[in-house]
């Protein structure tokens, strides 16, 4: 390309080709739609929209939403187009060429894409070998790069491995950077997060998502819940226009109805579990998990045989190893995928 | 705000209030919703979609939906959210820090902004004293700023005034730097603007939207058509998921239908002549225009009124002087604004 900026040389555009048949279990995406009271209700809200209308630049009756959801003020609210656009303002914000970003590793690689595209360096804080987190790891390259930024995934993409409270609250503690706790995959786990601490900490900004268990990837919304200040840095820098009415209005009618979604959470808890233990008896490495996914290591054979069937895994490289993040479908997609997997154990 | 780069010192949060009543003037928005037919047509769509799913990162359909209409390939392509994601994504991943970019002043004020976001400087080419396109000021800042990236807007927001196609490609022939045309207005001068030119230059992208004569400004969707390698330099740097699946639906039926928009384009050239000839008349100074607003310059007087009246027009300061960017409204709305200026006159 030409025109690219110099410093950005060797980097491609990233392409996947859309999947609309076979068994989908690359994305992380819920694998039931949202409750169709709330696409109904929906419907009713698209035929009422102005389309000719700019939405609110603020997105303002969807933050009072989520702010309610979560006991906290309007101010302490970001929207975003996904965590993605989130990411993508805290970086051009917040970090200039040269700075450090301290990522976990592995985690998100869209992390460390962001850092380098906004100009920063990502410096990698390793697992332990059984891919649990290695605070130690974290703590000395915090220590070491003296970094601008610091991002967490808890639980973690794509090892589903959750972060203690208290191994967070040492991080954040252990620097003046500004940390990132990217809370997408949270709700799978049954338990409460860590919003409650951007209370204690004035350098935390927690992300979350309709993308995942709220079945809401296709409207693209993610948010950010801080103090105003770092919520001000994302809105300094984000398009004035940034989410879509017909965005604001689903995400909306999603988070007023998220105890339709409480039952789902159980599904995601047994399938995890189940899967699991059927993969540790045909002696698969594999690895807990508080998501809606499992990170293993399925054999060449195995990954063939998935692909001949249209059953669509993540393959991914760490350490020179490749593995797999395969994520929980339906009862008869697992059904498939175990049955795919028995047969060429 | 603690965390923000300090190259970005003095750069707040730009927020303003939704308007959901009173005469709306001041957006540049289409007086008009979508027409009937392809809101019901989308809202059979919506009941069909997967909500679960994330989009298809390439919007292939739409794009093939867009090529289709100006005759080019799915290549030439990359769509954004609005014309402002584009933006940012060219500059972002065109410009470094210390980079200059040649704007048109007066214009669209986000091209400066972006600039600025991105550690680039604009230089600005001053328009003639009557608002008309000065092109010596437009050659002779390209030639002393050796700028990376050049921004033109034909018909220019805000004044109205279209840059012919010789002075365009006397800019473009003139350098090196990427060419930025922004032809958000294009539709409502009836000309078919200069999308022709990217067949003939390396160097040229030309920006689009569903937002105005489209009547789609809520759905957000604006697109850059080019050679692919210019389409690559948005691709590589924008987040995978950007056109949510909602938009992307919309966007494709509003260009399968856009033969319904046709008969709109004489309203708007209707009004601005009789909104012209109406203000002149009143001695009023007022501009011709190719869009669907008009660059004028009403007294304090007329504006307090204006607004004691729920009817809201734009004011921007240019040199140091008070100007009005009125949009064109539905004729009870035009009625209605010109009542108010001849009681005021």
């Amino acid at each position: 390309m030409k025109y690219l900026r110099k410093d950005l040389e060797g980097m491609v555009p990233y392409h996947t080709p859309y999947l609309t048949e076979g068994i989908i279990l690359n994305a992380n995406e819920s694998p039931y739609n949202a409750p169709q009271q709330i696409i109904d209700l929906y419907v009713e809200e698209v035929k009422k929209i102005n389309f000719n209308r700019y939405p609110d630049m603020d997105s303002t009756l969807l933050k009072d939403a989520i702010a309610k959801a979560y006991d906290l003020k309007r101010e302490n609210v970001a929207c975003g187009v996904g965590s993605d656009e989130i990411l993508q303002c805290l970086f051009n914000a917040v970090v200039s060429k040269g700075d450090k970003v301290v990522v976990m590793n592995p985690s998100f690689s869209m992390y460390s894409e962001y850092a380098k595209i906004y100009g920063a360096t990502p410096v990698m804080a390793d697992a332990n070998p059984d891919f649990t987190f290695n605070l130690d790891n974290m703590l000395n390259a915090i220590r070491n790069s003296n970094p601008r930024m610091v991002v967490l995934c808890s639980p973690n993409n794509p090892t589903g491995i959750m972060l203690s409270e208290d191994d967070v609250r040492k991080i954040i503690e252990s620097t003046d950077a500004l940390v990132i706790l990217d809370e997408a995959y949270i709700e799978f786990s049954g338990e409460q997060g860590l919003i409650k601490l951007i209370n204690e900490y004035s350098n935390l900004v927690v992300l979350r998502t309709f993308s995942k268990l709220y079945a809401g990837a296709a409207i693209r919304l993610g948010y950010a819940l801080s103090i105003k200040d770092n919520i001000d840095l994302i809105d300094t820098v984000r398009s004035p226009y940034n989410v879509n009415v017909l965005t604001q209005l689903m995400a909306k009618t999603i988070i007023e109805h998220k105890v339709l979604y409480k039952e789902r959470i159980q599904y995601f808890k047994d399938q995890r579990r189940a899967i699991y233990e059927a993969l540790t008896k045909l002696g698969i490495e594999v690895y807990p998990t508080k998501a809606n996914f499992l990170w293993m290591k399925l054999s060449d054979k195995i990954n063939e045989a998935l692909a001949r069937e249209n059953i669509y895994v993540r393959t991914m490289t760490f350490n020179g190893e490749k593995y797999n993040r395969v994520c929980i479908g339906t009862p008869d997609e697992v059904e498939e995928f175990l049955k795919v997997v028995r047969q060429n154990a």
